[in-house]
């Protein structure tokens, strides 16, 4: 095979597999992991059943797949939001509200529908029980780099962490009902305590 | 009807109740809201299908019903352990520590089930949005009252949320991995924190 014809069909194949990873995602948000079926992703995808049971032979491997691929997705969106970020005062409130963001977008109530889910299907969890701690890690050492503090001082690793909780309950709670007002008052408490407890 | 045929009548039936929402709680921890049918339900409380459906009709008025007995129960145990709570230093703590009970134990895995399929069932959201908004407030009442704070100093509210989302965030990573170690440290962190912001 020529490099011409098979960089197209290399290319196709990574489409595919986005657009799949993509509906799965949607179907997740929309439907909950009970209402996700293969069926409903290949349809939405456009994909046939033949080539979608190719690359993801069961639903636990696509729900994995589209969950990793879009925190991937995010983590770089975020690393990228994190140039732009003000120095100064105002930078801490502005990592908080990155993170805020996080928690209240599609990847988060995704990764919550399928960590639910792992909670009582040990296939799922097993698969599951290493990516969240990834993505753990990796959010936390972005925010520590973005509030840009020393993790060997006592009790800032803690913080950060404490930081990091506070905000997934956030998540949670915008789950059930739109929480925006509430929530921007608790950062801004959260902001000023952190600056003091930090610098 | 006699006073003392009706009572053991009432009596009975309120524990047939009691069978009926226990064993639904146990299968949301041991199954999920997806896993727990009220034909499980029926079998495990020893109860017969057509006492069940009497009471509870559908699967939505098991589950809701099942998680605000517990949450009831778990509030009035929360309020006789907070009655030993010691005074000075080391209360804020002891606070911490109830709240992270609570938020590890089975009444908060049952009701995280909950929300998460009220998500995306609107006929449950219907009915899980106020018992969660009420859960909420009466947790944040006691959490006030056990530290003794006063929420019309501005700041103060907010921290007693930010606390309790925190709490809450922590409830959500312990149910995919033992998490007890990591718990202690940022709790005994986070009362450092609040001491010194609440005086």
């Amino acid at each position: 095979m020529s490099q011409a014809t098979r960089v197209p069909q290399e290319q196709r194949t990574r489409a595919m597999r986005a657009r799949l990873l993509d509906a799965t995602v949607e179907l997740l948000v929309e439907r909950g992991f009970a209402g996700t079926s293969t069926t409903l992703v290949s349809q939405r995808a456009g994909v046939s059943r033949g080539a979608q049971l190719h690359h993801f032979p069961a639903k636990n491997d696509l729900v994995v797949a589209a969950v990793e691929h879009i925190t991937e997705a995010r983590g770089q969106a975020l690393k990228e939001a994190a140039r732009t970020l003000p120095d100064g005062g105002r930078r801490t409130r502005q990592v908080l509200a990155m993170l805020a963001d996080h928690v209240t977008s599609p990847v988060f109530t995704a990764a919550l529908e399928l960590w639910v889910a792992a909670r009582t299907d040990e296939q799922l969890g097993a698969a599951v029980g290493p990516l969240e701690q990834h993505i753990g890690r990796e959010l936390h050492r972005l925010t520590v780099e973005l509030l840009g503090v020393d993790e060997r001082k006592p009790g800032v690793r803690e913080l950060v962490q404490a930081t990091l909780d506070m905000v997934r309950g956030l998540g949670l709670a915008d789950t059930i009902s739109d929480d925006a007002a509430r929530r921007e008052r608790i950062l801004d408490r959260w902001a000023e305590v952190l600056e003091r407890e930090l610098s």
